[in-house]
This record gives C-alpha cells, structure tokens and sequence, in this order.
C-alpha cells in the first residue's frame, strides 16, 4: 500500500513557505500503514499538474494533492482535473448553501469567485471541506484514487481527519502499524550502531529500525507491521527491549520526548529544582527547559555571565581563577556551579563557558572548547568538550551535552533513591 | 535555467523530519536566478535513488541531492551513484586526512565505519565538507549537473554557501540578479501593504517585490534581473529607496540582517551596554543577543527570574509588588527593569514578564499577555501585548517585540545624539 503527495504552489519552490503539509500527511499516513512512496512539490500550472498525474496515476494506490484550489486565477488545479479526468464543472448546491452559510454568518458579502467554489468536476466525489470554501475532491481511476486538498493547513489537516482517515481504512485493506522510540544522548550514531550491529542485522522483515541523529541525541525508532494490534506491538517491543538493554544508561526515554523532557520529568521524580550559570551558550539552555510546560515547577531561573564581571559580583568567581585560569577552565565552571547553586539556592545546576567562535580561541582552547559542569546533592563533575564546530553549532552541541550530564546525574540520584525507597 | 532537488530519507517521507534542506535550496537558488521546478523526496533505496535520477538526468540543468550519505548501513546514496555513473569507490587521501584530524582534536577514535567516508566515487569532483565527515560529490553527464550533498542541515548549508554558489556562477551563465533588503519590526503586513501600494502597483517588470513575514518582523525583497551588474544594482535602489522613504522609522536595516543584529549595531554605535531580566522567555532573548559574534562587546549578562524568588531576591523586586500586581503586570517590569539595570550596570536593559501558556491564563491575564519593557539613559517603556498563540509562538513574538522596541528607543538616542554632534 503506497501513496505520493503531491504539493502545489510556487512559494513552496521559492521557499517562501515551508512545506508543513507534506510532513503531517507523512505522518499521519504511516500511522495508517500506508507507506510514503514519493512526495513532491510542483508549480502551480496545467502543464505541471499534468505531467505529475500522467507520472503516478496507475503507478500507485494513492495520491493526495493539496494546493491550487482557492478562488483566485493563479489556481488551477480544478480545471485541470477536470480536463485530465475528461469531465466538466457542475453546480453544486450543497456546496453553494454551506458557503453562503458561511458568508451570510460572518456578515460578508458572496462575491462571484466564491461562487465559483461550488462548481465541481461531475465525476469525482466531494469531500466536504467545514473549514473553507474549497471542498476536497476524490477521483478514481487505474486502480489509484487521487484526492485533492485546499493547500491551507489547518483546512487540510481538518478534512484529512474528519473526512479522509475514516475513508482510507474503508477502501484500502490497511495493516495495523506500531512504533517504538529509544532515545539516546550523549553517544555517536556510528558508536551507536556499533553497539547494535548484530541485533540490527537479526531483524526480521516485518520490524524496521531507524536512525534519526540530532546535535547530542540519537533518535532510534523501530516500526512494527502486521494484521493484529497486539501481535505486532509485543513483536516490536522484544525487539526494542533487547536493543535497550544493548544500550543501557545511554537510553534515556522509550517515547518520542526531547531531552529538556526527560531531565524535567527527572526533576520532578526527584523533587528537585533546578537553576543554570550560562556564558557561552547566552541562554539557550534556559531557553530550552521553559520550552516544556510546567517547567516552572523544578526550574527557579538562572544567570547568564556573559561577562566576566558578572562572573565575579552576580556568581562570586574569584577574579584570581579568572586570571590564573581564564573564563573557559575548569575552575571557573566549578566556581560558577557553587555560585549560582548558593545564589538561587537550587538543588541542581548546570554550568557552561566556552569558546562559541568564530573568534576568541587560541591555540590551548581553540574555538568549540567547552567545559560543562553540573552538581546537586553532593557531587559535581565538569568535562571538558571540543565541538570545533561553527558558533550557532557549538552552542547546540554545548546545550545537548549538558542536558545530557544532567540527565546522567539524576539518572543516578533516582535509582540511588530507589535503592534506599 | 532550471534545476530539481532530491531530499533522501524515510525520515522526510513519514514526517519525523520537516524538510527544511529543499526550502533553503529553493530560496538560495532563487537569489542565484536559477528556478527550482520540482522538489521530490524519495526514500533511502536503491531503487528510489536510481528511479529519480532515470526521471531527472538529462531532463534539467541541476539536481541537487541530499541526504543518504551517513556511515550507517541504511545509507546507500553513495553504493547507488557509484553505480548509476558506472564507477567506484576510490581511497581519498585528503578527506581521510581531514576525518582523522578531526577525530584527533575532538580525543575521539575513528572507527572503521567513519574510514569508510573516505572512500569517494573516482569519476565525481569532491566538494569538500569541513563541518563533517560525509563529503559533497559532483557528477556531470548528459548535460546535468547532479551534486549530492549530506543531509545534515548545516553540513549541507555550509558546503552550498562556501562551495556550490561559485561553482554555479562559473558553470552556468547565470544572469545578473540584485536582491535589496528593507527590513522592518513591530508593524503587521497588510499595513505594510497598504503604505506602498502605489509604489508596489508601478514596479517595472525587471524588479520584483517579496514580503517574507516573520513573526515580529516583515522582510520586503526586491530582486532585479538584468545583465550588467551595476545598472541593475542601479535600478533596484532606486526602487527600495522610494519604499524606505514611505515607510520611514519603521525601516531597521536595509540588507538582510536580524534584529538582534540591528540592535547590536546600535549599542556599539552608543558605546552602550545592555543587559536582560527574563521571565516567560526563559532565556531566548539572550540566545538571540549572542546569536551575534562579538555581541560581548555589548551584551553583559541577564538574569532569569523564572521563579519569583529570583524577581525578588536577585532583581529586588517588592513581595508587596508582586502580592498586589502579580508577576505579569507593569509593575512588576518596571521593578525588573530597574532591578537588572542596577545589579549588572549597564547603560539598557530590557524586561519581560508573561503567560506563555498552555496553563496559567486569567480572566484579566489571558494565555498570550506579556508586559514588555525597555529602559536606559533616562527613558523608560512599558507596553502589554496579547499574542494569543501558543507556547513556542507566544515566547517568539515576546522576544522579538523586546528587541523591537529596544531597536527603536535606541534609534531615537542615537538620533539625539547626531543632532548634538
């Protein structure tokens, strides 16, 4: 069972706009078990439009289009369907009544181009659109059905959900389709699939396994295929549970959550809180933990010593360290985490100075050199990086890893709170 | 002059990953002149690699490919190409050269899997990757130029910007093309649309006019096309000056610069210091600041005041203030402001408090409404918004009108200050 999407409009090409609406039907579509052969983005003309139906109609299950249906004369995909599927534009008045409906509702006037939207190919079925103008059309032919879209988002989004999930089960005979996510941090993804190698290779055909690296974060998901919902979830999770215990204390989730995440839900097991001491990374890290909502409740706030100054009268780095040892050493990211754990009066912290770039490194400390420190309930470490990666770069890298240090000391802290509970 | 970019990778087709590489291609290789006519994604087979290239070569002048080219077994772009182009894999001295330095400095070992990356197509030019180990490759046959790229966002984005843009200029006869930037904040598009309707309404054919909104912010782009580069650069400024006049002190910049970098400009041009009191933003607008290379010159520090205590411990803020007014009020703020300028001493600062949702909402204090304030050499601001959007969206906007109004305050004392000059 396969299907392409076919996405229209210029600004998609230009990339004016990103295109959103391939990436949801991509997802949507997998949960169903329909596979994503292709998708495309094509301009908005009858010549374009032709040569991507002549291209997957007959060639595949499914195709949905999305785009080039609004009131305006740049739209053309209606006229070309309907001259692809050699038919013609009829008055529809179901359609007709709910757009004036909508019009009269809203208290505005139904121009002649609104009108318009209410005449549709006689041969397709219309797929009613509650969100707009522009109802959704299903054709048949050569064994694929083609579905047109409004290209709107949230428009499409609502008749794929409303209209279009229900209809797909019904017509195609759908397999059940599960997914399961191991999150990892801290470890490459050629380490990674060292690590695992001879598991990955024992897969069955029914279980696929996949790498999706971030800065910091290896993403592992194994998708699961079959006719029975509970079948083929145990299937998928044996084969998870041995790829988990291969990874041991670098799995940090077994759900598709970011690393900010897995630290909060951490935080709150532990009923600790939390407060940062940031140089180069100038925020980031703060701003990814208030990403989370609800982070109010473990994380107090934070201060970020872009200066050295700051360093000393906010955080209290003896101006000594700072000149014995520099602003990205060892001792001043210790001296950092005792400050801003005393001055917030937090649990945990997390302590970060490096060198950013693209200027400011010398031949000791090049630029990407980062220590990362945290400390809580009686420990502390620091580790010394080198990202040698471009600024925008290295503060992402700097953030992951000391999220992922955090995680790891909690990590330990919980399952020493185990031991004793 | 048409091309068609290929993205590899199920990652893109189920949805897990939005395909940003295809758009900044698409938009890059606008600015060069050469239109992208398709963009495909395909998944990471043999079959779909080698269907798409039966599709493209020889039917346009580009393909531009990425992704498939990690050290992983699921990567097999570089096996088809090798095959596609009847060649194969050859040792290469320098990029092994490079991989192994690079590991060297980071103190990692390489692994088998990462020699691997050293091996390249004998027949393909090498275009070089200094930002990670999977190397961009060139082909040429039947009159298109095919060049795979990993898929990696900035790898991919490096390689183009420091390699690609020349090598097109050369390869193809490109037309002339000027882009002008105006760059505006704090104003909404169609207001903007209807200041320079008229001008808009008389543009020549040869100049065009984008508006690429952001939120908080309004690009308008004029491109002009030609053949003799400084009569067309000629051209175009004579257009975007006649648009800059209209829309006067809501103009921050006329090339493609952020606001944090306008700001920072300005606080150089000062001689002035800046520093943050954070609250709903968590830490972003310290990200955005430092974005900037060189922003130390300006930026000090801030603090996160997520936690009321921090308001009142580290910003001084009355407990009597906050009882009465809350956190999210004017009140508030302005305690902030004056709580940050004088912990830190710096010339500015600037403060945000709000609910950035998804809880926390009140009848008078709905999800969305954030009091922001700037303040410095004797002027202060406060201003209460409601953006009413979600979360992620609420925190963007709150910082981006932060440093809209810090940008203008600034414009004014710098105005000032060339009237007394």
């Amino acid at each position: 069972m396969q299907a392409v999407v076919i996405t229209i409009g210029d600004e998609i090409l230009n990339g004016t706009t990103v295109d959103t609406n391939s990436a949801f039907l991509g997802k949507e579509l997998a949960l169903l078990g329909i596979q994503l052969r292709e998708k495309v983005s094509i301009s908005d003309t009858d010549h374009h439009i032709r040569g991507s139906l002549h291209r997957y109609m007959g060639h595949t299950d499914l195709i949905i289009m999305t785009g080039g249906l609004g009131p305006t004369l740049d739209d053309k995909t209606k006229q070309t369907l309907c001259s692809y599927f050699n038919t013609e534009l009829v008055f529809n008045a179901t359609v007709f009544k709910f757009i004036e409906n909508r019009f009269a509702q809203r208290g505005l006037k139904m121009t002649e181009r609104n009108r318009q939207q209410a005449f549709l190919p006689a041969t397709c079925t219309v797929v009613p659109n509650t969100m707009g103008t522009a109802s959704g059309m299903w054709f048949e032919r050569d064994g694929t059905v083609l579905v047109s879209l409004p290209g709107v988002p949230y428009e499409m989004k609502h008749i794929y959900r409303s209209e279009l999930v229900e209809r797909f089960r019904k017509h195609f005979a759908l397999p059940v389709i599960e997914n399961y996510y191991i999150m990892t941090s801290g470890i490459g993804e050629s380490w990674l699939a060292d690590q695992i190698e001879e598991i990955e290779t024992s897969l069955p055909l029914d279980v696929r396994l996949a790498y999706l690296p971030s800065p910091g974060i290896v993403k592992l998901r194994l998708t699961g295929r079959g006719n029975e919902q509970k079948k083929v979830a145990m299937r998928v999770s044996v084969w998870a549970q041995q790829i988990e215990l291969r990874l041991g204390s670098h799995v940090f989730a077994n759900e598709n959550i970011s690393l900010q995440e897995a630290v909060g839900r951490r935080l709150l097991a532990l009923q600790a809180t939390l407060s940062l001491a940031e140089s180069c990374t100038g925020g980031n890290i703060g701003r990814l933990i208030t990403q989370i909502p609800g982070s109010s409740a473990y994380f107090l706030g934070s201060v970020i010593s872009y200066d050295n100054s700051v360093k000393e009268r906010l955080l209290g780095v003896d101006p000594d360290i700072l000149s014995t040892h520099g602003a990205v050493s060892e001792e001043t990211v210790a001296a950092m985490l005792d400050g801003v754990l005393d001055l917030i009066g937090t649990d945990y912290a997390i302590a970060v100075s490096g060198v950013a770039g693209p200027g400011g490194g010398t031949e000791d400390k090049p630029v990407g050199t980062v220590y990362i420190g945290v400390s809580g309930r009686g420990t502390r470490r620091i580790q010394r990086y080198n990202f040698a990666q471009d600024r925008a770069v290295n503060i992402e890298y700097s953030s992951m890893y000391a999220l992922h240090m955090l995680r790891v000391l909690l990590d330990e802290h919980l399952e020493k709170q185990e031991l004793k509970g």
